[in-house]
């Protein structure tokens, strides 16, 4: 087992209308004057933008607000919403919706106190200190963002999609979590939802790091918990115990419990973010057809940890032979992902003919010449794991 | 699921070393003077003590000391800290040991900024709202101190062992986790806290509460790791790997992650307190008697959930028969524990012939004339209980 540092301050709230306390929590945490930043469509059109609204009047919280927010979130509205916190002396962020709102709101937060450009933090030159609080009304369970320290932007020049990490500053302060919230999601977003929450798992757990029973043992608890509650959530939408237990679900694979003790290793989702950046995919469709080429890729090389989630995860019989159970393990991997209509190649996913070449060159100007923490790989390698999702 | 709120702030600082950040954590978080809670034995012994001191001064953090507490600590030393710490106008606690330790720094930090007698709050007479900050340098993984918000104190007079459960205001803000400090535990101090932490675990997984699959997935993970890693540490007492699983496992039992959405149940803690109070015996070892034999009053009244248990944690093939496939369950926990050296009955235990109407006359003065969540029980069940033990 690796060292580790960890610490999970986010308060949840979370049940039946969790919401409700909205204007309490930003009272408490979030200071006087919030912005409120959310996307487009259910989040107005359900009301609940208004009662979080009318939540915070009640508590006396001022607020000024930024909408529109796309999925794959880009760099103008952070913009846009850190020159509005200072000409109104916002005091703290509310990110009402899901990954995209609550990334926005971190990048928001941590460029309003910052002298330079915020873009500096994610492209690695300066390092983030200090950030406004935020707070989350999460309406969609995917993304992880709720609990994470994680924030993704993608620079419109370039159309570079990066992650950026922090063990704590970006962390929200407080989350509402209300699974009646997402009884109305489409079915294909809670479908891509449910893919981005296992791949958070599955990059923490193929790890090159061994002696780490108690936190392998967590995650393929909460992947097995995923996979017996989403054909529940796909064939009835209001499943309230069914939509509760993936939206816990979805925090738990990304607030870092799943990876304490270990290395980690991530390829897959920066893989995705150039197909995303590139072709405007959904992220979490994207990672529907990424994770199972990778696992081929590593069963031919590394076979004995994906044995191991075939055996434990996805209930293969072990027969002996790693590699054998590995490939069975994977394919009933693709099963379950196009039972809840994902795709799992390219083809499927609307990109016919990928320009691997680009996606590889912006990888590794993105990523660096080698990256990877299960094995690591170059130009080649990626080049090939590309190639196997077509 | 059940509505909740959750938040766990502790700083999680763990692996080699870990201890050499008490000086850097404590200057951070528990202010220029700190009262440094103790046992005796090892601690002192092993140098740990001298070195946590050593660290303390290295970041000009004044220090006070208060050792000797004894396991099942009681409330005479509490005092003595109160006292100690406003006289020195301490402005944190810091923990060195096991739960003993921990749970004696926690009632004083409660009682120092409080004008009345700090049993009230174990008492529940008065509602704790504020306490110094602590932090930990754990030394015995078993009670899960560090991450929880509870702290378990006898009242001499009466021999009274009553738990305080706080949400947030008794977690310690840094734990210091460094699995080679436990190398040196006695093969059975190690055994009951493996009981102790999988009892935890248990207290919160035996619930009423149905539609829980990612908790109860959590939970059945984290029992799965104490039992495979637990053979290891009896066997190789300085098996790093093995001792650090055992470690961040009895963390994770106990600071909620294991409760999150249900009702708790907790009766076979409350009845072993009594055991404890009366007859002085060690919590685990104690916990390893009146688990199996709550389990097997359950069985034969409620068996699916513990058919459950023994189906996923204890691998039992299912038979179609709860009941039969409960029982087996419970054999196989039973075997377990005697495997690690730890008692089953209470002849096992050192109580030859046990009053189990004070026991039970003690306990319901304690709890109340009905307490449980998983089936509520009176006087007529627990006693019932208490004789299976037997």
């Amino acid at each position: 087992m690796e060292n580790f540092s960890y610490c999970t301050p986010t308060r949840y709230i979370f049940g039946h209308d969790a919401e409700s306390h909205a204007g309490e929590m930003s009272s408490q945490m979030l200071g006087e004057k919030v912005l409120i930043v959310y996307g487009k469509g259910s989040v107005v059109r359900s009301g609940l933008l208004d009662r979080v609204k009318h939540s915070l009047d009640n508590s006396s919280v001022g607020w000024v607000e930024l909408g529109g927010i796309e999925p794959n979130p880009v760099d103008a509205p952070v913009y846009e919403g850190i020159n509005i916190c200072r000409d109104n002396h916002v005091t703290g962020i509310l990110a009402v919706g899901g990954g995209s709102a609550i990334d926005t709101a971190k990048a928001i937060a941590a460029g309003v106190p910052y002298d330079g450009d915020f873009w500096d933090f994610w492209a690695g030159r300066a390092t983030l200190e200090k950030a406004l609080p935020v707070g989350v009304v999460l309406t969609i369970p995917a993304a992880g963002s709720e609990g994470s320290g994680n924030s993704v932007i993608t620079r419109i020049d370039g159309m570079r999609k990066i992650s950026l990490r922090t063990d704590k500053t970006l962390r929200p302060l407080f989350a509402l979590m209300n699974p009646e919230l997402t009884f109305t999601l489409p079915p294909y977003q809670t479908a891509c939802g449910i893919a981005d929450m296992m791949a958070h798992i599955m990059e923490r757990y193929f790890s090159p790091t061994t002696g780490v029973e108690i936190t392998d043992r967590v995650s393929e608890g909460v992947l097995t918990a995923i996979m017996e509650e989403a054909p529940k959530v796909m064939a009835q939408p209001d499943n309230y115990d069914a939509r509760a237990n993936i939206m816990w679900s979805g925090t738990l694979a990304h607030n870092g419990i799943c990876g304490t003790g270990r290395k980690e290793d991530w390829v897959s989702h920066a893989m995705e973010h150039e197909i995303s950046a590139v072709y405007g995919v959904t992220h979490g469709a994207g990672l529907a057809v990424v994770f199972p080429a990778w696992l081929t890729f590593m069963a031919a090389r590394r076979p004995a940890k994906i044995a191991q989630f075939a055996h434990r995860v996805m209930q293969v019989a072990a027969t002996g032979d790693d590699l054998a159970d590995a490939v069975l393990g994977i394919d009933r991997l693709r099963v379950f992902f196009r039972s809840l209509g994902l795709p799992v190649t390219m083809k499927e996913l609307g990109v016919g003919n990928p320009d691997i070449d680009l996606l590889v060159n912006k990888l590794h100007e993105n990523k660096g010449e080698t990256l990877g923490g299960y094995m690591t790989l170059s130009r080649k390698e990626t080049t090939e794991i590309y190639r196997l999702m077509c």
